[in-house]
Parts: C-alpha cells; structure tokens; sequence
C-alpha cells in the first residue's frame, strides 16, 4: 500500500560495503598513530567508507541541516506551556537567522533549509522557505489518529524529496532538524510504541515543564497509545496514530541520505524517534545514522540503545532544531579527512614500536 | 626564586569579571530558546565572559595550536615499546602536515606551530619550527631530577613567550599539543604528585602498552616519586624532578593564556598534568582552562577532578597532539556566537511561555 516513492527509496538502500571497510581498517593500522588511538573516529570513519562504498569516503565539503517544521493537535490538552503560534514564529527566526542553530550554523559552515511539513499558521512565502505543507497541524492524538495514512506517507515523501533535492544541490552529508511546539510528546510516544517501553520511562520535560504538567503529559501519551494501539510492525501506522508532521518527514529524510549513500547527522529525540520509524520500514537505513549528541530527554536514550549508536556528544542540550547534529559534524567531517590526509608509517619515515 | 617573567605573568592574571558573567547569565535569559536548553555551552559562554570581562565575551576567529614537544629520559627505563627518535620523526610529521592532528586542524581551521622545548635530536631549521630547546631530552627520573630548576623554569618561559606571540599574532583562544614519546609516564608521575594519589591509580596503557610494561611502568613512578618526594606546595620543584620540558613549556604556555584572558583547550593528559602546575603556581588561572576531551589515560580523570573542569568531548581517544582540543575548539567558538548572533525574544516577535 506504500507509495511508489517511498516504496523505490527502501529499494535503493544497501548493506554496508564489507571490502571498502576492510580497506578503511587497513588503512588505519598504516597511519601515524597508535593503532585504534582516535577512538569513536576511527570506527566512524571505517563505517563511512562501508556506507560510501570506497576509501577513502568522500571528504565531507558541504553539509545540509534542514529543519522541518509542524505544530500538534495534543497541544489542547495542555502539555506544555509554550503557545502553539511559537512554531510559527521560530519558523521566522530560523529563517532571519536568529536562533541557535543559525549560530551554531555559521561558525561551523552548515547550510540551513526550513521546511513548513504541517506548521498550523501562514509563513513567509520568501525567504527560502520549503513550503511542503501537508495540513494545518496534526490532530489531537488522544481523540484520533494525529494523521491519516496518507498524509503521514505525504510527509514522508516530502522528506525524501528534501533529502534528493539537497544531495542533487551538493551535499554529502545531511543533518537533520525540527521545530514544533508539542513535539515531544509525540517523540515520547512514537519511542514509548517502538520499543515497548511505558511511557513514564520515555517522557522527560521537554523544554522545561513543572511537574504536574509532566505528569499530564505522561497521562496523554498512555491515553493515546491505548486509544490506537499502534503496532510497531506496521511503522506508518504508528507514525500516522500519535507521530508529527515532522517526525514522518525527518523518516523520509533519513531513508532519502541512506539511498542515495549519505550520512545523516541526527540531532536530539525529535530525530532519534524519527529514526526509529525509518529503521522500521528499512533496517538497512541505520548504517547512514549518525547520533550527533545525547539530548536530555529519557527517549533519546532509549531510542539511542534501540538503534545501537553512541552520540557523538553529551552536552546536556534539550533544544532541538538541529543544534546537537550541527555540533557534531566537524568531529564527523574530521574522522573522514583523517584518511585522507594523514601519512602513514613507511610514507612519513617514522618508527614503528 | 622564580624569574621575572613567571612572577610577572602570574600576577597578570585576574579573577572572572562578575559583571560581565550576570551580564551573560542575563542575556542567556533572554534569547530564543528556553532557559538552560543549551547545557553545557551556556556555561561556558558566561564563564569565557568573565574571562574577557566583555558581554559578549569576543567572537573566536583565530585558534592557534601549539604542539611542544620533548623527550624523557625515564625511556631508558623501558616503560615503552616505542623508540625516542619517534618524538624528532613526528616532529617532522607535524611540520609536513602528515598527523592526525594536522588533518583535525586542516578540518576546523586551526593553526598549527610547532615547538621544540626538548627534543633528543636535530630537527628541520625550516618549515616554522620554533627552536626553544632547553636540552635534549631530561634526565632519567629514576636516578636524578629529570630537570634542574633552572631548566624547567626556562621551559615555563618558552611556554609563556610562545602563548604572548601568538596572541600577538592575533589567537584569540589557545590549544594545548604535545609531542613525547615515553611523557605519559611523566604526566602520571605529575598527576600522582599534585592530587596525591598512587601510582597505580593514576598510570594508564599509554599509546599502548602490554601489561608487563604497565606494572613496570607503574614502578618506575613510585620509584622516583620515591627518590624525590616532591611537594605540590613547591610546583616548580615538582616539575622539575619528575616532569617534561614539554609539561613545564605547557604550564607556562596556559599561565600566558590566562594572563592575557585568552582561553585555552586543554588536550589530553598530558595537558591536564601541566595545568595541575600551572593551577598550583596560580589558582586562578584555571579560568582560562576548558577541557576539550576525556583522554581514556585514568590520570586525566582525576586531574581534571582536581582541576574541577567538566570534558566537552568522551571520544574514546588516548592520542595527544592537540586532537582533543583541536576537535573541541568549534564547540568553544559556537557557544560564543550564540551571544553575538541570536536574537532575542522581543526583537524577532517570539512569544514566551
């Protein structure tokens, strides 16, 4: 029943060249440095070479962060604090350059793209701004299904779009991003269906919210996960019951990079629940992956482990937009050049021990 | 006892402007984001503004890395299979660009200099190596003070002389490297002195070791810190019987920094055991410090406790160089731009909870 265009992306993804990750660990063992000494890096690199499918791999030149961006029908019962128009807004910011990730952005030379996938407000029609928008917001997850069906695999299909349409403009590497005021709860239910774990355990505070709303927000999620009972065999399913219009996207986005061969940076619990529902369509997608930090929320690590990927960072961010993937990628795009750069043993005359 | 320019570099250095940290704290408050939601880099951010004593503390354009490099004596003593002439060959490697330090720096855009404080051989008279030797290589510290005081004051100058000219040359933040086959042994031999802990709590596998050269190595640091029991109420004396000149050139170099209120990453561990002396020669130098990376050397742990400074980076690497630091340094540089950069709640029309 799936569409055509997610159905050929899924087609397109491929296990992890074995030969050009010998090579890569080969390689590693010539280089001048103790044997295993760079740590997470080398096996990064090694995983990259497998994923490109030669070693070296590409030297990462131009990486794409993009933010997708949706608003939540759960918002009505009162999961947060923040006002739902606050998408809408940070919408703006990203694209005027003043939020976080912009700065973080800049210093370290990460092209940002925004893309409206479900933002419940009208949005600048210049600017740059991705218009992809599948709906005005979800709908309220405890009284039906956030998305139907098809609008959840309209979203999907607007990530993969986002990720050809990058890769087609010069990137080679993805980063992923959102904004969406409400959206971990969603996270925490697309983690709590996913891995069987009860949503107390997978719930944090978000962007900060006192205790009793912790507590509702716990009560919202048992509520609609008891309302559809989603089955993790059935992942658009899940993502259409009680995901975001950019959790679906970021899926997509996800299964575009790993087709076409790119890694994808992911960022905090918004990407890594994300994750999960593209590991669940395409199991071979995880090898893209790249865990840029560990957010603060309990999903993420729980999502984290289900995924087996160490973060790159623990920095005790919970701020989203893409802020951990964006931080993260100059210690990717380090572990590639190494095995481009570095001269080995016998080339730069040095003694072995 | 101690030279003009020690004590005159010492007394340079300033408390934290408590001003400029509220003023820090205050806009940090302000930005659009939820308050704390950047962790870590909030933290620094406020600290590097009383550093400076400006909000916002100054943008970081111009990292510099410099690699100081010595040989020990305490190689005679067998502590590890690597040869000494490794130190001038890397040496060289470092000038041609060839180690992996060279390939993180290449990535991030950080300068490279060279140093040699101490290295037991002749090296290249071009290619920018600045010549600061004191002698070639210490003494073996099992039998005799591994430098006169003289000579690790001479080291601590060329540390501080190297810091002023680059910053001179218009480094706005500093990065710790090393270069010295066998000065791990010398950096757990600092450390057990300075945080009065055994040997054997502090002494890691090094670039790595079997585990006979490991109990070896653990003997051969009780056996001097035996011989010479130095006291860490004398930092210089301690550097002098069991350190390297690469360790006194270090300590040297972050009391530069901190005179000037640059900041400066720390490395790894043998960073973190030349800012155990530079912190007892001059407590609040330690504001300067930002550790870049968690070496997996057990030493550094309980230095960086001492020091009280929480790691940016847990990769898993044990190389030195200035790969942790210089991996670390983007993350210094966005933390402060987000003060530069972002916008405010009032100014880009985002409503607060």
């Amino acid at each position: 029943m799936t569409s055509e265009l997610i159905r050929s992306t899924i087609e397109q993804i491929m296990p992890l060249d074995q030969g050009s990750m010998e090579e890569a660990r080969h390689l590693h063992g010539r280089l001048t440095k103790p044997a295993g000494s760079l740590g997470e890096l080398e096996e990064l690199s090694i995983r990259l070479a497998g994923l490109a499918g030669e070693c070296p791999p590409p030297l990462l030149r131009k990486a794409s962060l993009a933010i997708f961006a949706g608003d939540h029908g759960v918002h009505a019962q009162g999961v947060t604090p923040w006002p739902q128009e606050v998408t809408a807004q940070m919408v703006a910011n990203f694209l005027h350059g003043g939020a976080a990730v912009n700065a973080f952005a800049h210093e370290v030379r990460v092209g940002v793209t925004v893309v409206d996938v479900g933002v419940n407000g009208d949005l600048p029609q210049d600017l740059g701004l991705v218009h992809a928008k599948v709906r005005r917001g979800t709908h309220d997850m405890t009284e039906t299904a956030a998305m139907t069906r098809g609008e959840a695999e309209a979203a999907i299909e607007a990530g993969i779009k986002v990720a050809q349409d990058l890769i087609e403009d010069g990137a080679d590497v993805l980063l992923t991003g959102d904004m969406g005021i409400t959206n971990t709860t969603a996270s925490a239910a697309l983690i709590s269906a996913f891995c069987g774990r009860e949503p107390g355990m997978v719930t944090g505070y978000g962007t900060g919210i006192d205790n009793a709303t912790h507590a509702r927000k716990i009560e919202v999620i048992k509520a609609a996960l008891a309302r559809h009972k989603p089955s993790k065999e059935d992942p658009i399913g899940v993502l259409s019951s009680v995901g975001g219009f950019e959790h679906a996207a970021l899926a997509g986005f996800i299964l575009g990079g790993a087709a076409h061969r790119v890694p994808v940076i992911l960022d905090g619990v918004i990407a890594v629940s994300s994750a999960l529902a593209a590991y669940a369509l395409a199991p071979e997608c995880r090898h893209a992956m790249i865990a840029g930090h560990r957010s603060v929320e309990p999903g993420a690590t729980i999502a984290l482990g289900k995924l087996d990927l160490a973060p790159l960072l623990e920095l005790g961010m919970r701020l989203g937009e893409g802020t951990g993937a964006v931080l993260a990628y100059p210690i990717v795009a380090a572990s590639v050049r190494v095995l481009h750069e570095m001269a080995t043993f016998d080339d730069a005359g040095v003694s072995e021990k």
